[in-house]
């Protein structure tokens, strides 16, 4: 009698221990590792998003250029995040500045909550993500391997090691720092790699006149607008998964509510941003500015990034069209100062992931200004430091920037020899 | 051993409860949740495939204005969805005609069997389907800013007012009327809209001559068939999600194997849709057509789109087949009445969406024609007479039709100010 | 007493039945069946890769008739796969070499462990690339019906015959041959059907000059490789649903880990041909080449396809880079042989495809290199005869090749009558 009583005791108290749930542990990893799987495809796919707006935004001669460069970097850096980048990351010691480059090891255990193979391949992703902010703003004057050795260190060191202070449980996260996917970890970290480029290299030939004008027409008129907006599209599905896929994790009730707010919370600020811009442009330039309008919509999916799941749909619509006027202005400002970024990759990533940053502190009670100020700067300022000096040896040791007949004749011509378009009437 | 023996009965009891579904209810509400997310982001991706669809079917000349107003509209009316077209939907009273155009509120209870974030995120992507269908047929005409203030009308009021009256529970829905994923009050209904838009905007200049013959080459040309392809395969691929998710659930036996169903059927229509197009056009025009071929392919997934669960393979391959003939004569049907459909939307969605409404009675046993017919007319009398009003008011107070000169330089030129190519050999 | 004691045992046991796994049957038959939607929408997104690839790949008169090509079969072999091609492939007695050309027919058991429908969509889209693999190779020369006839031929009888074999139990499976998701079955057996088209088609007037040199700039210049990038792209997208899917199951811990690895091992081979292709290109002619970087992105991933799961990460890496080298040389040695592949599908597919199914052997302890080599002799042998015979007979009865004429015009002016490009500066 014990005996049965003992075991029945067993069996409710098996129940009542999961009552909280239903969601066995398996049917959680189950559910965690296939999260991570179709959200990860969503962030490779942003790769094909910023070849393709990329592409589409300079100008025709440098178009297969681009091409090498955005394939060829993500590339490398699935290769360099697994023999290094991962354990540099997230192997930092708790509260730590630095982890331990050495080969990723997969860690299936159930307790873990998540396949160890889903976790890689959807953070290699954002190293891919993060590399792709910079081949744009410098493009059409950097040389192809520099750029490509640039990329391999900026993903296999420099992102990892920045990003692991926050998501690696290092000293950012100690003191209690917010980004929930990465407006500042990634956006603005690839924003400032792209910044130490754009001053190292300079302007492309003629961009700025002597008067400080600046020409956006022709000789420098876009490729293909409409490659800019499948771009642009692109990125903007990438995105649910680049912040869904942040919560890491769907197997409760809790988790998918949270993956649901996301996905719309995400989805209207890049709305608002995309509307802000074609308002603005329209109010203050005369013209609706299609590529303001793509860029609007980007600076708003950047700005909502640091911090999806906190704000109601109405903050984040604010919080995206606010993005989306500091990429506007920003714009101007980087022209202002000749700085020549070929996509407007600085306003949209760096600038607007700043924006995004700091105003988590308004949604998001456990976080303050000052400490995401702290975040900002400390992330930023390394980025910028270590890309500044890698462009720098580069520079001394192999060259950074092409030939001025290079430059003139394109560099598809040049560094390929295949032009991008054989179109003929 | 009374208590014991009802512990007992508590305990079988519960499992025979449960014996139809092993599932429990917050399994279900995971995958329910995360099918509307996937789902969803195929919805969503169908935004990008309009873009390029049109973005390929229009003259060169107006490639960044038909840019502009895809990502433009798909931006407004998440926005107009929120603050007021999911209510006038969805809080609609049983039975009625309207609901009350309030923001909408989240309602996560797992009693409801998904995230509410989730179902609105779904939702709202059918409305910028909807819009997307006017888009395409009104371009290279039309002025932007009339082009997104409508948008955002139909968007935020008269599509939602008449999907409400079907899958808000209105009158429709209590009249028996059946349009699974939205032949009619998606598709007829952004093809309803158009057609006001079409009649009012007249053709443009030159398309049809004196003679009553219509010009499709030059100076008419498509401006990229690769990119109407790629449009095509975006849509085909988001068709999946638009008509899966229409289940509204994954998270039972029954429902991941209706989802696969509709899958397979979904895609067996557009199949058969396309080799019809193929095949009559070769046998009646003497050349296989590209585009016929591609707005088969549409046709053919408008029509299984209001009933893709109940018909057998067999007959999803006759319905898609149908529908692409449909869309094939009604292309002509429109250039005989010299209306200027330049994608030819309101043949591919409206007439096939029409057809696809009106075989429900065929394969569905819960519904009758009689009864589909007074929906489809329903829907289409009060979309076009309110898309007709909406238009005329626009036209009398800012103008709907760019000046002549704007049409002879194109819209790229003159209002945009960036020609969509910039392409040199 | 003794009942309640049976009822305790009952409930216990039921229990400890399924202490290996704590997810329902019902529960792996939803997650089992949802992977098979997901990976299959992937699946078919590689339908519109090989369309972008292919149409970036050819001279700009002939991008029309690539499309008509490519969604064409896309939809003809859908058709063909449900009245016959499925149940030719696993209604295969065990061990033995053929089933039966009979109509699919549903099975949603839940013994069966995932819908049959959904079952049916995967395999149907694996239909779908093989038969994209010849349109590349055979393009610009090849009349538009007769191919589509050949794809129906190659979809409906050739390749479920010999997939069969294998993955149907045939005579392949018993014999103890492994091939995870297709470098032979799929990869090679396209391959093969490509090489006899491309022999018996000859090559483009002009491509190899009486010298032995062959022409790769004009006339032959690529159309668009921002296009062919777009391609490569949604192909890699598509191999992840391509070789995570052919796990066939997601609903356990272990299909969960198993999923996991196989993309990261997928993206890794992918990774590593590209980067090797780069190098060797930059090495060997001393330009960096973009086709040869997007078709060793490729060959890293056909090769990777026939053992996804087994491998280490490193030895991922390792595989694709070979595969890259042999898809580099394997290029150079069609040219020599004046065989005309136009995009490159042969090396691509086939040789890389050989290499990746003959180093399971090294990896996977269960197979030896010699059945392996029975293996792909036996399909790649088999496709190539059936295929050539075919070929043979449709030109014996309508011809295969495009008039000198219209091969000097272009099959877009001559057959389509659309060209493919109307952009103006």
């Amino acid at each position: 009698m014990k005996i049965i009583l003992s075991l029945l005791l067993f069996l409710l108290t098996s129940t009542v221990a999961n009552a909280e749930t239903t969601v066995s542990a398996e049917i959680q990893y189950i559910f965690n590792t296939f999260s991570f799987l179709v959200c990860g495809f969503l962030v490779m796919w942003m790769a094909a998003g910023f070849c393709m707006l990329e592409s589409g935004l300079v100008t025709t001669k440098s178009v297969s250029t681009i091409v090498v460069k955005n394939i060829g970097k993500f590339s490398i850096v699935a290769i360099m995040f697994y023999i290094g980048g991962y354990n540099l990351a997230y192997g930092i010691p708790e509260g730590g500045f630095i982890g331990s480059f050495t080969p990723w090891t997969p860690n299936d255990s159930i307790e873990q909550g998540y396949s160890g193979s889903s976790d890689w391949y959807f953070q290699m992703l954002f190293v891919a993500a993060t590399c792709s902010i910079v081949s744009g703003a410098v493009a059409e004057r950097i040389k192809i391997w520099p750029f490509l050795i640039f990329s391999a260190i900026l993903g296999g060191f420099i992102y990892p090691i920045s990003m692991g202070w926050q998501w690696g449980g290092g000293w950012l996260s100690t003191l209690g720092f917010s980004d929930f996917a990465g407006s500042t970890l990634v956006h603005a970290c690839g924003g400032s790699a792209a910044l130490a480029g754009v001053i190292l290299l300079g302007a492309r030939k003629g961009r700025f006149s002597a008067k400080g004008t600046v020409k956006t027409l022709e000789p420098f008129a876009a490729s293909s607008i409409p490659l800019t907006a499948l771009g642009t599209f692109i990125l903007w599905m990438g995105w649910y998964g680049f912040n869904g896929g942040s919560q890491l994790a769907l197997g409760t009730f809790e988790d998918a509510n949270a993956m649901s707010k996301i996905f719309m919370n995400t989805h209207l600020a890049g709305a608002a941003g995309c509307v802000t811009a074609a308002i603005i442009t329209r109010l203050i330039g005369g013209r609706t500015d299609v590529v303001m309008m793509l860029n609007g919509a980007l600076a708003g999916l950047v700005s909502i990034t640091a911090e999806p799941l906190a704000p109601s749909p109405m903050l984040s619509i604010f919080i995206g069209s606010v993005g989306s006027l500091i990429m506007y202005f920003g714009t101007s400002l980087l022209n202002y100062l000749r700085l020549d970024d070929v996509v407007g990759a600085i306003p949209v990533h760096m600038f607007a992931g700043i924006w995004g940053t700091m105003i988590v502190a308004l949604s998001n009670k456990d976080t303050s200004l000052s400490i995401q100020m702290i975040g900002i700067l400390s992330v930023c300022t390394f980025t910028f430091a270590l890309s500044y000096l890698t462009f720098y040896i580069i520079k001394q040791l192999i060259g950074l920037r092409i030939s001025s007949e290079a430059e003139k004749l394109g560099t598809d011509t040049v560094e390929i020899g295949v032009r991008a378009y054989a179109i003929r009437d």
